[in-house]
């Protein structure tokens, strides 16, 4: 909106544009703290500053990546996370054919190398692409460094302490849902 | 578990596995029709080929993938799908750039060869990957040219008629929540 020239956005267009209940999106844009004017809404680069920076987006937030196999790669090479100001500074493998190789402009290393770097950089942002049987033990491994956000592509439910959040993109699983529904049909 | 020499699975362990309610996951795998033995549980081999099939996994699904950009071109990259037998069977950008390059054994089409070739290869499931601005408008094209599931990773509420499932993976998102959780800790 703010791209095709809007200088206000109300919470019912929002509301709208993304399916979301007006009165849930107008509490949630309260919190943002920007005020807003009676019937032209709020001023919209005020409001994306004050997300942004309730996301944490106003600075950039680095990420440690585990497992750089199919998806690892492809995440690696996925520009779209720079809009969002989150960066990959480091990838880890236990694959010694890829420590050392250079993807994307970001170094392989092995996850012995972890908890040093991690704790180094002050990662606290963990993207786990291993294969599911590795999955909780790297985990563990990124909490022991320090991470304290983990974002999940293994099809595992991870156990982790009190503190850690864990957000999970189960590919195979959205994948199995669609592929039910259209054999259904 | 069949990879490590299980012969019977319980759907108690598989809930416990999963995170999911007991009882819900006996009722689902109830669903599969495999008969189950008192205290052994279900046949492991039995019981997946009973989901694979549930799930339309036991043949190979053709799909069409619409937006060559970063992530497009990393979910052609990614060999995860063939474990769940879907094949980018196409794909299409309306970059002339693009135009005619083949990206990982797949030629790369102007979406006005769309509508015939979904239709000559009866292709029931697209993949969405172009920029939001143009998601509504390639999401009605697959819908015309008979396509039943969207496999949608723009952040757009999609309208599509009714018989047609939209599974949303919206990364960004995901990732939102979870670089708000560390922020504030």
């Amino acid at each position: 909106m703010i791209a095709r020239g809007a200088l206000h956005v109300s919470s019912a267009v929002l509301a709208e544009k993304l399916g979301l209940d007006p009165v849930l999106a107008r509490k949630d844009l309260a919190m943002a703290g920007v005020p807003g004017k009676p019937r032209r809404g709020y001023p919209a680069k005020d409001l994306e500053q004050a997300i942004n920076r309730a996301l944490g987006w106003d600075n950039v937030i680095d990420a440690a990546l585990i497992g750089v196999g199919s998806l690892g790669q492809a995440l690696l090479g996925y520009c779209g996370f720079e809009e969002q100001n989150l960066s990959i500074a480091v990838a880890f493998d236990s694959n010694p054919g890829l420590n050392g190789l250079t993807i994307r402009n970001v170094k392989v290393r092995p996850p012995t190398d972890l908890p040093r770097l991690v704790s180094r950089l002050n990662i606290r942002l963990g993207i786990l692409t291993v294969p599911s049987s590795a999955a909780q033990e790297c985990a563990d491994l990124m909490v022991r460094a320090g991470i304290v956000g983990i974002w999940n592509f293994t099809n595992v439910q991870l156990s982790v302490p009190k503190g850690v959040t864990v957000q999970n993109v189960d590919l195979a699983q959205s994948l199995a849902v669609l592929s039910h529904a259209i054999t259904q049909k």
